[in-house]
């Protein structure tokens, strides 16, 4: 191996962020790429990511067009759900190539699509290939730093922790998604018909942290209050006056007999600073001893979802086949030297 | 596997906390205990460790006369240092056990001692079981922290990270080797003799980092400065006048081409408090993005030590054989559940 060949699926935000992020690392290559968007199919992939020069690779509209082009990984970046992502996961798998992607629910797809899961694991085991999903959350802040801060703990007997965000930059789809700019009877409305949506994540994360550590949970009870504004807030798309709501507070807990074992809390809101609430991951353990963690400003969404991705990419190479969660695999990190050494550590060589 | 049966060498105060901290964890049993001490050996361990109740296990004062034991693993918590506790790997590999170990300079060894560390990694490999160092720091908090928290970073630049803490809780034999309670003289004199060493472990954390992130370190260089108290200082077994020495503050850097790329601080003195000083873990990761972490209070040493070296048991016996790093193994994590099944899980069975 003297080049990592990637395949990027998907060139949207995070698509196109991960492929301009694999340009830079040593020893990647880009060998072929694939996205719907019909002012992206043919072009050049250098074009599409306006990076000034061209790379060679022709984007195309069609993964079975381009699965014989040899390839050690696929990055899959083009929906959340694990229903819509299948299909594609198993046209690489059966492509004899591994698969990390960004799909929310593939972080931890065990508890809530068990059989498609089972099945997932199946194919990669059956093709020697590993599938990963992962990303900023989940997949790195409520699940991953809260499983490897544990490990200085005797005991755990509960775990509570919140990642607090600014979705300012966000375009009009995400203010949607978390009812930005509403009223509180459009956010109610919105709740109940699901086109406010909250955060996609914590039925992967509570049952990750619980499966690592050991935790027994029976239940998953999740709730999604608006954050109503007592200021004036502005983003570039949307305005919201006092008393609309400025995003959704949305909160899950795991329990165990009806007793709360891990609280997850993601309230999703533009400008919070315009009420005194600073940004941060926070996560903390009560046990033997109770430990607090705080990422202030809270680690960044998009780079830290590109970065998880990108630097998983020798971990699930070298990783034995199947489909597998940050759980199974080695400690992640940054990766500044060269990703064909890094997988030659892995495997020992 | 029906319990995963320990050994435990070493029973001073961190052996004997593992010692009871396995007591209380699901699956596990301790088969042979070994210390040095007169007035432990031939006592029952339950004795021992003054749990009120005998486990039928006495202290034995050599591992040869117990090595026929059977055994998954041994937590060696001897020392501090590779060449001294080598000889004790040497044995508990060539019974076939897996070894974890606190020793401080075993949580990296590949930089300082390459070529023990080779030779314990082709030991034991070829006796098919894994060896590891953990513990608080090394092995966690400078180390596998920022390690972790460097995934969500697309670039790396630098990395600076201090662990504040607190030595009142500690013994004479720590105020010595910290300088505590010594004039300015004395301290220099002991820097110089020896006597006064600060931390054990940034030699280790150190290239641990770099080896994971691929960044290039030509050189590690060491400042300890004596922490001059302004304020009158006491603890149980110890007294500081102002101008006198309340601790060492140890700081290492990690350079390349004379340009630093990783400051690991790591002051250490009694009542930090006493001038307004927080104890504390901050990891500050200059990058893209920039990230900053802190675990405040720290992360408590003695038992973040033993919490390390116990949780991370199904690790190692479900590791591929051979000398490992935390680098190496999957995220570590606090067990509540039985350590037959984390086993089984990690086996994929």
């Amino acid at each position: 191996m003297s080049k990592v060949k990637v395949i990027s699926w998907g060139l949207g935000a995070m698509g196109s962020g991960m492929a301009k992020m694999l340009l830079e690392k040593k020893d990647v290559e880009i060998v072929a790429a694939v996205d719907m968007a019909p002012f992206k199919i043919g072009r050049d992939l250098g074009e599409v990511l306006d990076i000034g020069k061209k790379l060679n690779v022709n984007v195309s509209d069609d993964f079975s067009k381009i699965k014989h082009i040899e390839a050690d990984v696929v990055i899959l970046a083009i929906d959340s759900f694990v229903k819509n992502v299948f299909p594609c996961i198993k046209q690489i798998v059966e492509s004899k190539k591994n698969c990390i992607t960004i799909a929310e629910e593939m972080a931890y797809p065990y508890e809530e699509h068990k059989e498609l899961a089972e099945e997932m694991d199946r194919l990669a085991k059956e093709n020697g290939v590993t599938i990963l999903g992962t990303g900023v959350n989940p997949g790195f802040v409520l699940d991953t730093m809260i499983i490897t801060l544990s490990a200085a703990c005797r005991k755990v007997h509960s775990i509570s922790a919140s990642r607090v965000n600014d979705l300012s930059p966000f375009g009009l789809t995400v203010m949607k998604t978390q009812g930005v700019g509403t009223t509180l009877q459009e956010f109610e409305e919105g709740i109940k018909n699901g086109s406010i949506v909250g955060h996609i994540g914590f039925k992967q994360s509570i049952p990750m942290i619980a499966k690592a550590l050991g935790l027994e949970i029976d239940e998953i009870v999740e709730t999604r209050e608006p954050i109503i504004s007592n200021t004036y807030r502005e983003t570039h798309c949307i305005k919201v006056e006092p008393g609309m709501v400025a995003g959704c507070c949305h909160v899950a807990y795991g329990k165990k007999n009806g007793k709360t074992v891990i609280t997850l809390e993601h309230p999703q809101q533009i400008n919070p600073q315009s009420e005194g609430v600073d940004t941060g991951d926070y996560i903390h353990i009560k046990g033997d001893a109770d430990l607090d963690l705080c990422i202030k400003p809270e680690t960044p969404g998009g780079i830290g979802t590109m970065a998880m991705a990108v630097n998983t990419i020798p971990l699930v190479i070298s990783s034995k086949p199947g489909l597998k969660t940050m759980i199974d695999l080695p400690l992640p990190h940054a990766i500044e030297n060269s990703f064909v050494e890094q997988i030659k550590y892995y495997r020992g060589e």
